[in-house]
């Protein structure tokens, strides 16, 4: 793998971009009249750097769900969630989506993926719930890489009113928790949808998210053709299709439902 | 109100959108990869005129999810959307869902309106449930009126991947329904997302969709100002400014998550 690649997309001026990402959030809620923000935190890196932005200028406007399934999710991802809420100093609410998920799967034909996409959509749920309740707008916690090869669940996760982090790679989010404090162990733990158990984002696509962003910023960023990604990259042809597969099966994902 | 409008509305030729329609879905269903087509069944004329148009050519290939809640939905609707899936031969389902609302609101505050909408987003987790299971796309059911006044719960009946009758007004679709031979009482039901007891769609806005129609067609396709809108709907400044104020507050549900 070219190194070269990877140093040009994390070098970034990450305070320029939290500045940028900070008046966005405050802008956004002012603009539409809402009273604040809220959006599930899970105890990965991705929620941590949205709670780290909201509590630097919404801190009274925010609400964080922390939202285990009791049966799957790791016992420190939840404690994650809570420690950094607390902190940051902002409100949260723990809610174990275990029995509602239980309920629902005694109506449906057992699938452990679509079990799995369930979760996702099972928080939405919640999360606009109380969106609703507050007059809060939901925010998104997807990153660039997961957005464009679609590794999110349609109307699960995928389901918010802003996408704060959406133009970050999770390469450059790895670099941009840093200046925001998240703690080193969320930003070290390995990446995971959790939906059902030892799940990890790494392990589920079979490619690490810094050959994932080489590919995509060559591709999208850059616009050079596969090959080119290939030379560009010296991640092999097998790699570099698979991302680009990722990214054409999932372009349904991230457009509005098709209108006759 | 100034009937010309509304004649002019709906004088259209409804068996070339007819075909139109019917060779949308096979199309999209083929260059998906899709192996058919799901949709919601409430005993209404929206999902009723889906389900004549599935029959026609996805006959085999649909699936309609009728998904009462049993202490709300009046039975009517259930029996309508039963006899209607028998009368078309399409495959359905009965899924039941207070069980799962229930479920859910021993982990929320109550919220009247919120748990309405709560239950458009149940609904729409277990159709991308068995979506995913069965390799279906999922049918919106919105129809144009309902999608540009914003009267659908975002994420919820507002989650799908094809949007087949989001082209029609309400009152369009009422005359459309008749040529594909809907039973008159589904047509001649009052509109209603049956969110709570007594639920009507004309109740809740506090105005007709012979009305809205003729204020959008106005304001949307044809493009003219509001004062010209009252003076060719003969309908009032205040009608006309509700629906106006309904279809400008509702444009977050239009379109996709805000990005930074």
């Amino acid at each position: 793998m070219n190194s070269n690649i990877l140093n040009e997309i994390i070098k970034q001026n990450y305070n320029s971009i939290k500045n940028r990402i900070e008046k966005f959030l405050v802008n956004e809620v002012n603009q539409s009249g809402s009273k604040g923000v809220i959006f599930g935190l899970s105890g990965g890196i991705d929620s941590a750097v949205i709670a780290a932005l909201c509590s630097n200028v919404l801190k009274e406007k925010s609400l964080a769900l922390i939202m285990p399934d009791s049966k799957v999710t790791p016992e420190k991802d939840t404690e994650d969630g809570i420690s950094l809420a607390k902190k940051l100093s902002i409100e949260y609410k723990i809610i174990d989506i275990n029995s509602i998920h239980s309920e629902f799967s005694k109506f449906l034909e057992h699938d452990s993926f679509a079990l799995g996409n369930l979760k996702a959509r099972i928080r939405a749920s919640i999360l606009y719930y109380y969106a609703t309740v507050n007059k809060y707008l939901v925010l998104g916690t997807s990153d660039k890489s997961e957005f464009l090869i679609g590794y999110f669940t349609k109307y699960g996760d995928g389901a918010a009113d802003l996408e704060p982090i959406i133009s970050l790679y999770k390469t450059q989010l790895r670099e941009f928790a840093k200046i925001l404090d998240v703690p080193s162990d969320v930003i070290l733990k390995k990446s995971s949808p959790q939906l059902w158990a030892n799940h990890t984002a790494e392990g589920e696509l079979g490619i690490s998210y810094e050959e994932i962003d080489s590919v995509l910023y060559c591709l999208i960023d850059k616009g050079v053709s596969l090959q080119e990604t290939v030379k560009a990259t010296q991640l092999g042809e097998k790699s570099v299709n698979k991302v680009y597969d990722l990214y054409k099966k999932s372009e349904h994902k991230r457009v509005l439902p098709k209108a006759c």
